[in-house]
């Protein structure tokens, strides 16, 4: 292996120390010269010496001003991802972002202009489009045998619900939930969202109603190739994490379906048993998460463009926004309403 | 056998054929008295003989005259199904009636007075509540031992696009395929849709523009039992008849695939090559059929409540209708403005 | 329709009450012109009567002297057949005759000999090569294009026991159950079979010891084009009719699964339940019996070969004869040991 | 993490290195202390040094004599296993060591008696029955909720034949691919077999017939506890690696399908296509490697059985001479005859 990308972690709560995992013993042209967390603790600490690292600092500036630091990983708390890009531009790093850059679209649009402006390369972390089903639906589709796309659906269920305290931080069910669906759909489609309906219903914890959220929704999509499209979420689907794409085309459907975890059947007289879907996100991507981050260590190495983009981090929080707006106002909501 | 129910079909052109071929070979408590077609023909003349049927008239008076006749099988072009109905149920006779009763509502509801005046049984031919997958998914839903439901999906997609003669008279999508759709949702969740939002888009043939109508559209709707549900639907699927539906409720999720031509698979070092599902729904819903004349006939042999009652054959006209105004007007529509 | 053939039913039980209700109501070229049944009783005749056959005989010489009979259906007890089928040959009547046609591979002989000597056609009744599933794995490697056969595999499980009674007079697992899968790996490898080794053991019933029979069994195979099988045979699998087979060839794979009650999926935390197989073979092979009926008719009437013919007839028993002298003698047995 | 096992490997081929990458980093509590090639080159040191490892050897003598370390994994050229065991044994080092310990019974039993007498622990390499689905059917099997077992069945085919000189020297295609099989049918159906059957054929390349070997086989079994089996193998599937195995028992079958490489399905006019297996052992039973390793190190450090022991090790061996025998004499042959 000729050159290794020198790497920062920002962040090591859960999603920092995966990325951390990943790229000391999954990404061999990666390598982690510092990590920085403001809450540093003894956990943290034995974490990364565990995995070698030995710059381990407790403040993100120490990464910015480490030269020998090419690269950033934000995986701090969300509301500090744009400040943290800002910062990071400026000191000429590139930067990997967990999602969502911002919940605020202006904040978003300042964070990706000085990202502009530094010359700086930034992916963000949709990690579901590094999943290896989705990831063969799409490339079909982008591949334009299957002709123009029709219709784009995606199926999108949580396996629990998360706390309480999660939800009511959480910005609502769009911007936390169907945020990845939102980018998955523009992802599957290749165009434009131009305008959403949405409609929500409160199933599984009726406590959710003081955040004025649902927990089971659909939203309705139109884009601009005239393709339409509908996401449906649910957030206990009890068997697992479900979560399923589908593309019908010009000249047929190519979908996905979802990785068991074993292809194990038991047949009695009852019927046939198999197993669920793989539990969450950690069990269904942990492929994908090693494949986002070798695919943005490999755009830095090899000078090429970040395979997901700041415009790719905006998008969803701009339609999240419209179907909150739908689901408030009971009518659909153009995109344009509000850019 | 203990008794027979002597059953007049009026309409003998396809449909008719189909459910005179059922009635004589697959249902053994049926018997087909009398024939009667407007248009009455060599051909249609030559199969009911080769059926074995005796009496071949060329007016439906003839059959609501014959004193033999219990019930009648009304399989006549859409448009005449109301007049026919009121004059059955006038003669005393039990009704089965291919959908649609009528596309005027009011319309139907007059002819359901007459029925209900005339003390007499009417099922309405929506078949895919006797296809076996589509009727597992529905009863385990109904059995309660999933819990509530959430969310209720239909994928619904023809083959291949009628002609453009047809596609023009046929009312619109919503009114011609879709109507099935909102029979399904009602009879899945077991409650009434109560607002729909619709979109659609021209993908398959431009000419559908003339008539205002669309080719592709999806339809999201509300229950009253507090559940969402959205339907997919297109004209030319290209792999065959699509007919899927899903069920998320509270403990987890019930659903169907389609039927596939044949089981075999064959690997290469191309991957896996599989047959497509049934081609139309002749070939899907065969057994469906028969099953639906066996039920009616038992209904009426039994005085039974039919299983597909007037309502349901009503309120799938008002939502499709509803769905043709959001459409049109692009806007949520409540059921409630059309009632 | 141009012409039908008429027909003669020999044998009025089960499988000729099959025959006739498929002949009369599913194949459209073919007419029952008699039916006859030594032991003749009131239910057999109430059947005939209901289907509108009108000739009602209590001997099969009656059949074979009325010449408005072009055809006959052999469906009486499996000791009659060669009997009965050297009677139709000598009142040139073409013949469909059950399986097996004797156990004795002499009296085979003897009647393919006054078969030919006739100059009437005869099929055997191998229904299983009519199933749409394994007629398509079968088509498939005839067609060439997965180039030569190495290994073929049949799974083939019945769901429940047959009586004790029944399974003393059958003539053992081999001549009475695997002889239909040594007709299906003729049929999918096109080409003899030259070897057998056979092993079996005793799991589902100990009384079985009493017929030096077993209930669980395994066939190798070796064949004639160097190919090489194996059959795997239970009389209880619980969950239905398993019925598989598979090919695997020069350029892969090709098999088939079962055909399933319905394809309704329901996910839980507790895992993805689906229904079992079709029951028996009345279940599994309904459309195999008509499609079989259909091609003997067709056979006739555009005087072609029929598609099993009597050497079919005779090779599978030659086969069975193998397998139990092998399990018997506890080694490989060469069919030319036999013949 | 509490503690971690001293690991040293020994010979870092592709399949040393491919333990030494997981117990690196898939194995917490696993620690590579050296490792140890008689054919060290830099590319091997090379790898060493980039995973971390700082003792080096070029001999598996200095390996046996570091006292830091507590167990070994063999991972050296076939015909050395037995040697080397008995040295590790000596050095009273735990032991890990790849198939086959050697294809001479007697010098695997004289290594075996090394390994007792020094009391320490040995894990042989069947990895497959580290394989989530293969796990699967045997542990429903082991809980005995199934039943007995009846019928155990394996398919196994490698994708792509090897070189001509690997087969030349592989000690035939029983010691070198089904010596798996066999292992694995003594895992699923829990009981010793007592007696083999196998047939061959040469399908595949003619040149294998100068090493008296055949490129496709399947081998009958009986079990000691009264239920059959049978493997069939090819050398060269072509559509990827075929691992599947079924168990039918009292109550049911239970089975396991293959991994694919994805689920996405593509449906057009010409049907439904998906993609094949994955390619080989390395991409289908990369988890069971590491799962395998990390079986080995919890035995070691918590002072339990390993669960692939040295009879584990011996038995496959001794049926892979059993079945060479049974193809060159043409006949069963009784394990009772080897012993």
């Amino acid at each position: 292996m000729s050159k290794q990308l020198k790497i920062g972690i920002i962040g090591i709560g859960r999603i920092g120390k995966l990325h951390g995992n990943n790229l000391s013993f999954s990404v061999p042209n990666a390598k982690i010269e510092a990590v920085a967390d403001l809450s540093l603790n003894d956990e943290m600490r034995a974490w990364a010496q565990g995995v070698g690292i030995l710059k381990i600092y407790d403040n993100p500036a120490q990464v910015f001003a480490d030269p020998a630091i090419e690269a950033v990983f934000i995986c701090s708390s969300s509301e500090s991802h744009a400040d943290l890009i800002i910062q990071a531009a400026r000191a000429k790093k590139h930067i990997f972002c967990e999602k969502p850059i911002h919940t605020d679209a202006g904040r978003i649009r300042e964070a990706l202009a000085v990202v502009k402006e530094a010359g700086v390369k930034l992916q963000v972390g949709f990690v579901r489009r590094f999943d290896h089903n989705h990831k063969k639906v799409r490339d079909v589709v982008a591949s334009g045998r299957m002709g123009k796309p029709h219709i784009v659906k995606v199926t999108s269920r949580d396996p629990e619900q998360q706390s309480m305290e999660y939800i009511g931080t959480s910005g609502g069910i769009f911007l936390d939930m169907t945020v990845h669906d939102f980018d998955m759909v523009r992802y599957l489609s290749g165009s434009e969202v131009t305008e959403v309906t949405a409609i929500g219903t409160i199933k599984i914890d009726a406590r959710i109603r003081e955040f004025s959220d649902v927990d089971t929704a659909i939203v309705l999509l139109k884009f601009e190739n005239g393709a339409i499209g509908v996401i449906d979420n649910s957030r206990a689907a009890r068997y697992g994490y479900d979560q399923r794409v589908e593309v019908h085309c010009d000249k047929g459907c190519v979908q996905d379906y979802n990785d068991l975890i074993d292809t194990a059947m038991i047949s009695t007289k009852d019927g046939i048993y198999s197993e669920r879907p793989r539990w969450f996100f950690l069990e269904r991507y942990n492929q994908a998460f090693i494949a986002e981050a070798q695919a943005f260590t490999d755009a830095i190495l090899n000078d090429t463009e970040p395979s997901v983009t700041g415009i790719d981090g905006l998008m969803p929080v701009l339609i999240a926004k419209a179907a909150q707006k739908s689901l408030n106002e009971g009518r659909m909501v153009k995109l344009s309403e509000l850019i």
